[in-house]
């Protein structure tokens, strides 16, 4: 029986799946429908894309499984356009080849596909790394999604594998996946605010696909396109101030890297002796986890050891739990690491005084983006830089052409947090407080329009 | 410390919640405020609105969590239109008496609390029922739930109760919850919808909260917005045909079924000794679940469960899980009771012969759904049926005024299926299938688009 | 220089409108783009699509072009479907031929193009006839129409005519212009319910495409999207019953009628001595108009002469031509020909009563539809049935697969309307009624819950 | 008879709408439906919204009645919500009075009143000015906008007319009508980016409605809506570099003011001796017209006359009618003003010696947009600046707070374009060409990548 697929890839009728966001994703070949219902794929709908995002916008509750699917349609949209206005008659005349469609749309399909539950945060406790998984997924042969790939060619799961790490040779391939408005950004921004319910991730895809092209250094845009460039560009602005750097669930992420930061200690004490509620995730406490123990996690394993711990004799590992399964996120204000660090300093003292661990129960969490920045020879930014085409096949970098852009290029948006328990910033009127009265006061007077604030100085 | 809420439980300053679908929720009591932060309603994040129809739509991943804010909020919009447009000022004239407003908003929110995960299969397989759960969430001093609803005051959980089982002496309240064009329908519609990404469930709400009032017996609708309530039943109905019965999730849903009726009988087998990938279950499979038990569920549970059972040593068990989780949903046909009852025995037969155990690898499954019907005295029907008020205060029920809700009121629609796994409907080109070939021969002469058929018969 | 397109006629690069509806409108053959640029299509602009429907849903105001584009896109894309899915392979196997796709998209196109302004009721007044006009305008030497579409080849006009007029030899290129689910109608329905603002014209047509196919006898639906069909059926029955036939844009076209009638009256008066504020409506009032009279015709040119007429010194004619430009629509009851025909002269004397005259003061609308009808050999209704197939290839009516469709197969509805000044209707409390009075009561006796009413019967 | 309205002057049934954008357009007071039931009002219907922008997309082709209905819903949507949170206790509190909310509300629906049919370009030709048309409109005794208005006090019109001109003492109420963020604007960009399909100009309305509040010196924005102002005023930006100075409508709006120049010159040539087809326009060619004269025109009743001229005897009138009815527009490139008016003198001299009238076939057209400016003390501009509320009450100015607003206040956007017939940068390939080649070919070295060039410099 031969294995490996025929020349002619494609399914005899194409199939779809139903999107929200791109109204149906078009499958045409045998390979990629292989891939969706390989096991590794199928994963993805049990990990969330947004993670603790759902925490302050509940209609965010998406899977990485529909944010690959999209990736994918995008890219597949993105190569009709170049099949049909601009193939290559001769090589290196900038055309686009579209015998590169095939490891360009299951590099798309696939390049989340290490993802594992509550990825940023996992992987600051756990040493793991989503993007060496995903290499690792493709590349080792007990996963399906190796043997389907194997089954185009042999060296195929590296080719995949060498675009998802931008070595691969054509660097219009390259750029499709991972650039600074690749089909992934475009696909994440207008899936996250479609189900967020915000719409500053609302750009206009269509157009964009309309001035998109290849050339001889990658992936540009005509200039007449530009503003829906520009457009683009605010709105990733926007989705990160607005959403991905939300303080409410940032509040809920510092408990969730508390909690397992506590369980991998829980575990290390050599006093604990009933381990068996920790079962899948042992390796990682181990520091010894093959690629089976990974694909076994899901943000359902993680909560269900959450639900397990809730009943811990620990009270630390206990109360998180609690905490995070019911949504008691920490609270906080925005500080300045220059002027603000005594005041940090008092202010952690005062919750310690209130019985607290510092360790466990106060946090900093920065979050910054840089939305667009243009290349820089003299650092070591190795950034693509957006490129608009002129009529007459010259090049302008997109911030020369847009004021909007060159305001924000080059720039780290977002801001320096420091969190804790809710009860310093916001008295709970149904409980009792009076003992707890002085300490509140006491912590009040450095806090104002929700920022710490010196008292001390005039403002 | 008085631990009763003031007569004015209003928040100081609204809060709000970002929708996709009513793009905002509006909280205006504390009271639903505490109930939205108890354990108990947090714990829907974790469960999802439409179970295994994720697996065919894969937008539709949402919880149950936003489903029942979407209900409190249509409920508290009809609540204003109802107090500014229609206010009671004498006993029995009709009209809506704003001291109801509390005990609906509180229904609303609380009339799904006691779903459990897949809650239709689970509760099949072990006598759970989701509506006396709601019950017991909202009656037992153990539930923060009960909690916060008994600082309204002490008879304040019962008569929330109330409403959701009926009983409430006001038939106004009990209809916004329950009854055939209700708070909780309009969002689901809407919502599910909108996650998927199908266009069938969308109605015209504004129209509708427009046109609904309040009435001696209950709930109407001015006449001129007929259409629109005419709408939103042909609506209905296309949701439960197109989404809601779709084959190929009912396909992941008798694997589920199968699964848990499996790991039920593996459980309580003798001869297995080692349990602890059991745990939380344990209490349903020995039938003397907690309350306690019940809330420790949710669907990443079950799912962690299949995860553990995977590499179970009972064949039967590893595989439906793996089936499960990795989306191999069993295919099916069509067919009709009465008359292809002896051909569904000879295709039983054949699996068995192909070495598969029917208990666990066929399955019928019958979806039907009314969309409509109107008040039966002579049957035990004791549907609301829709009334339409004139100018005149003259009613007429539904289906009299609409020839295309007379078409559909008081038919059932739905199909009837026969499952068994896809090799047999559809042979897999990557696999051997030389041995099984006959077989499958065999059986696709009783099938013919996509129905049993009977090839001794003439058409 | 030869002016004839060449054999290749795609324009070098593909040219897009942008439109709300169908996002862009994509042009491809320079005899496309030249027919938009054609000074009859450009006409287009000045027609409104919905007449006096603009008067109740303020936003359905768009023209004419953007349907007819419309139109064209939607054929457009089916075409592409077609030429991908179902190429005809050998004559008569009822695949789609290529070949044909300029002359179904020109026919398209133009399809509306002999539209006039507020055409219903001017084609009843001056006895002119769209579907006429539009073949005079594709035949017409005279016109740029016929002169770009006799560049293609110089029998090319007639191939496009035969289309419209449904003689064209290929029933599929027929069908895709005019059957009960067409091109035509799916435009419109979309469009007007995105410019009103109303969503029951909204159904699935990316759905739709999907499943649409071509086979012998013309165009079918695979099975599987019989819900998506039956749900445009619906769709296009709720926007006849809540936006086609409104009673109050009904009550503005019996005033445009009216106002024509008179001012073709005054006309004709021989007493009439100044003539020039009719010019441009000579020919029609003489009833001998050439195409180019036509041509000069649109909404604006109408209003134009409504606002000169304003001040005509007949007072009918000066008194229509202000209730028509301000907006003061005739109010109406609904009634039955079989029963309230007495009643109905009751009335029209005592509106004679009041000092108006009856022939230009009141008016009887029918407005009906027949939202499906399957094919009746028996009867001389020609229509197209729609047809689904099924996978192996054999085909059933909608209505035998869909009991929704059944219900409303072969039925007209909507409903007869007596319109007379709005003062008999509804008393105006700022004006001085005294006098008025009795009349009026004596006219609602007969008027309740908006019908007419025979107080001598029991109800 | 009283014909003043009563001191409640609630309708006893609101009355509604449909609209596209806000859904419902709710109508609370007997003066605001006899507003827009007022023959002014209705006008409006009459005229475009976005004059000749409907030529390059097509869906723009709503009136300025809707927008006026919209501005008046915003309005009343933002009343509602200082009614119900910011109501003042005492003078000077910077509390919402709502005794203001008549007055503000017929401002705003009559805000555009005085507009007439393509009002930009009609009003340079013909020295009219729409401001104070629609002070004019309010004043002047004989319109029924004066009439209705008066019946609520006999100040009333004043009252109004003084909000529109800024002089009403409450700044509160002059800033919701004219601001930088106003309900004008905020109508304008949401329904205009409806309509024509773009969506360049959607901002999150219900955020920006969550967030605006009264202040002593006017309007104010919570600080934690900072993002969805900044989204606006980048949607502003956004619509005026795409939409509103979209190079193509600005190419018939050239036309049309050459068009309206050459038929004044026309009729005050005293060698015309035929002028019945200029009847409604001869009061402002001979400039003496009427407010009645005003009210007469429409955007119909000038294409009406462009019809009529199209058969004039005067070659350039009768050819740039055809043009603009045929939409024919000039075309155009980009120049700067400094460096390139040698050769825009070059260019203009070759026109000329190919035959055209420079005066009508050439324009210079500068579009320019100040998208968001702060107040500044030392010149004349006396803007009003976004202020930001902190939750301590203090305030910030928006582009204090925003990068991407700092990036782009006080700056103007736009550009300047020098207009010639399309033959010029465009040979028609349709046409024999060979006598007009060199000609063109003179023209085209002067034309880079859409931009005047100077061959003789290096760029």
């Amino acid at each position: 029986m031969n294995l490996m697929y025929d020349d002619d890839q494609l399914l005899p009728i194409e199939q779809v799946f139903r999107d929200p966001v791109h109204d149906y994703i078009h499958v045409q070949h045998q390979v990629v429908l292989d891939l969706i219902n390989t096991k590794e794929f199928q994963r993805l709908r049990r990990i969330k894309q947004l993670g603790t995002t759902s925490f302050t916008f509940h209609g965010g509750e998406h899977s990485r499984f529909g944010h690959s699917l999209g990736v994918y349609e995008i890219t597949r949209r993105i190569c009709d356009k170049f099949a049909r206005n601009f193939p290559t008659k001769e090589p290196g005349d900038g055309g686009w080849d579209d015998g590169e469609r095939l490891v360009v749309l299951c590099a798309a399909l696939l390049h989340d596909i290490g993802h594992g539950p509550y990825s940023h945060t996992f992987e600051s406790i756990f040493q793991t790394n989503h993007e060496e998984l995903t290499i690792a997924i493709i590349l080792s042969q007990e996963t399906e999604v190796n043997q389907v790939l194997s089954r185009v060619s042999l060296d195929f799961p590296q080719k995949v594998a060498s675009v998802i790490e931008k070595t691969y040779p054509n660097p219009q391939v390259v750029q499709l996946i991972s650039s600074q408005i690749d089909a992934d950004r475009m696909d994440y921004l207008l899936r996250d605010a479609y189900f967020t319910g915000v719409n500053y991730g609302t750009f206009d895809l269509t157009r964009i696909l309309r001035v998109i092209r290849p050339y001889k250094d990658g992936i540009a845009f005509q200039i007449q396109g530009m503003h829906a460039v520009e457009d683009y560009i605010v709105s990733r602005y926007q989705m990160y101030m607005q959403v991905y750097f939300h303080r409410v669930s940032r509040g809920m992420e510092v408990i969730l890297d508390h909690l397992l930061k506590r369980a991998k200690k829980v575990y290390q004490d050599p006093s604990v002796s009933f381990k068996h509620s920790f079962s899948l995730l042992v390796p990682f406490f181990e520091g010894n986890f093959t690629l089976k123990d990974y694909l076994a996690l899901d943000d359902g394993v993680l909560n269900t050891y959450f639900t397990l711990w809730r009943a811990d004799q620990d009270p630390i590992l206990s109360d998180l739990s609690t905490r995070f399964l019911d949504r008691k996120p920490f609270k906080s204000v925005t500080f300045s690491k220059q002027t603000d660090e005594a005041i940090l300093e008092k202010l952690s003292k005062l919750i310690q005084e209130a019985g607290y661990d510092t360790d466990y129960y106060t946090a900093i969490n920065n979050s910054y983006d840089l939305p667009y920045d243009f290349y820089r020879p003299e650092t070591d930014n190795q950034i693509t830089q957006i490129e608009l085409m002129y009529p007459d096949g010259s090049f302008t970098e997109l911030s020369k052409a847009s004021a909007l852009v060159t305001s924000i290029a080059g720039k780290e948006y977002g801001d320096e947090r420091f969190y804790v328990p809710k009860e310093f910033l916001k008295p709970d009127k149904s409980v009792e407080i009076t003992l707890f009265e002085e300490l509140y006061t006491g912590f009040s007077k450095y806090i104002k329009n929700g920022a710490i604030y010196d008292p001390t100085k005039n403002e």
